[in-house]
C-alpha cells in the first residue's frame, strides 16, 4: 500500500445520501486516506431525497482503491442490473484490500459475485434476499468475512466505518474520529431494529415500503439472472 | 402552519457535512416536509473535506422557514461575521416556529443575538465560547431552550432531528424514520465525548486542533463586537 490510502466510494443517482455522507464523514478525515467519489459520469448526482452531490471522478478516470466503498438504496437496486456497474464493482473490489458495503451497497457487490458463500449484512428491509445470490445474510449491524466489511441499514455506515478505520490504520485514529465527530449517540426513543421498535412502527413501516420491496425482488431476479453466465463458463 | 413544513438547512463553504447531511436525511423522511438548502449562490458548495453539494435556494429565494437549520464547522465561524449571513439567520430564526442548531451552527445564532440569555449547546471543543455572546452552555448532547432546539457536535444532529420530528410531527413518524434509517448504534469503541473517551485521545484530539481555536477564538470576538452597535441601540 503507498503511503496514500485510496479509498473509493460509489455515487449513483436516487441512493440514500447518509449511506454515502456517513461513512465519508469518517473515512475523510484519517490522515493520508484520500476519497473520491465515484459516479458514471462527473454530472451532479441527485440522492433519493433531493440532496445532490457531485462525483469527483467516473468509472473511466478512477484509479484502483485500496478500499472500495458501495453505499445503498433504491439507485444501487438499479447499479445492482447494470453491467457497466457490476463490471466495476467487481474489476474494483478484487483489487481492493478492503470492500465495505452500506445498507444495500452489499447488493452490488452480491451481483457482481463477491459475496457467494460469504456472511454478510444489509438494510433489515432487504437482507433476506442476499441469499438469492449465494450469499449467507446476517442480522448483526457489522458483519466481517474476510476483507469484506458489510453493514445493515444507513446509520450503521458510521458504525462500520469507524470499525473499517480501527481495522486498517488502528483503534487510536478511529477513536479520535469518533470522539472529533463527538459519536456518543443518544436516540431520543429506543428502537431502530425490526427487533427493537415498537411492532405496530415495523408493521407501518413495512406496509409502507411493500411496493419498493417487490420492485427490489424482481431487480434481484434479475440481477442472479444476469450472473448465470459468467458462474456457468 | 400551512400543510408543508418548510424547512430551510443553511450551506456554507467548509462546513461540516454531516451536521448537515445526518439532520437532512432525518427531516426529508417527514411526509409533507419540504428541506431547502440555502447558499450565498446557486454554486456548488465544498464542505471542508471535500465533499461537494449543490443548494436550491439562495438566500435571496429562499421563503420563510417553519423550521430554520444552522449546521456548523468552520465554515460558520466564517459565516458568523459575515453581516449578509447573520441578517439572514436572524430574520429567517425569529419568524421560525423552531430554529435547529447543530455542532459549532448554535455559533451564528448567537452571533445573532438569538441565544442570548438562552441555554444552548455546540460541539464539545467551543460550546464555552457560547457565553461570550450571553448564552449559557450546556454539557448537554441536546439542549432545548424555548423553540431553539442545540445540539453537541456533528453526530449529535441525528439525535436532534429525530428528537425535532418527535416533537413537531408526532413520536410515532420519529420512530418510524429511526427504523428506517435502522438507528440503533453500536459505537465500536466506548467514547465520543470528552468525559467518555479515554483522556489521551481527548488530549490529541485538543493539540491538533489548538490552531482552529485559537483562530475560532479571534473569530468570536469579532462577532461579539458586530453585535454592540445593534444591541447598544
Amino acid at each position: 500500500m503507498s503511503d496514500i490510502v485510496q479509498v473509493n466510494m460509489i455515487l449513483v443517482p436516487d441512493m440514500v445520501q447518509l449511506d454515502l455522507t456517513g461513512p465519508f464523514e469518517v473515512l475523510a478525515r484519517v490522515p493520508g486516506w484520500q476519497v473520491e467519489l465515484v459516479a458514471s459520469s462527473l454530472a451532479p448526482v441527485r440522492t433519493d431525497r433531493g440532496l445532490t452531490i457531485l462525483p469527483t471522478v467516473t468509472r473511466d478516470t478512477a484509479g484502483p482503491a485500496d478500499i472500495l466503498v458501495v453505499p445503498g438504496g433504491t439507485g444501487i437496486d438499479t447499479a445492482m442490473v447494470d453491467p457497466d456497474w457490476v463490471r466495476f464493482a467487481h474489476d474494483q473490489a478484487i483489487n481492493a484490500k478492503y470492500v465495505f458495503g452500506i445498507c444495500t451497497g452489499s447488493f452490488l457487490l452480491a451481483a457482481a459475485g463477491l459475496l457467494t458463500g460469504r456472511r454478510a449484512g444489509a438494510h433489515w428491509q432487504a437482507r433476506d434476499l442476499l441469499a438469492r445470490f449465494g450469499a449467507i445474510p446476517s442480522h448483526e449491524r457489522m458483519v466481517v468475512d474476510g476483507k469484506y466489511y458489510t453493514s445493515g441499514g444507513v446509520t450503521s455506515g458510521i458504525d462500520m466505518a469507524l470499525r473499517v478505520v480501527g481495522d486498517v490504520a488502528g483503534k487510536e485514529v478511529a477513536q479520535k474520529i469518533q470522539l472529533q465527530i463527538e459519536y456518543d449517540p443518544q436516540p431520543p426513543f429506543p428502537g431502530g431494529t425490526p427487533f427493537t421498535s415498537p411492532p405496530q412502527i415495523v408493521d407501518a413501516v413495512s406496509l409502507a415500503s411493500a411496493q419498493r420491496r417487490a420492485t427490489r425482488e424482481k431487480l434481484v431476479e434479475q440481477a442472479v439472472a444476469a450472473m448465470r453466465p459468467a458462474s456457468g463458463r
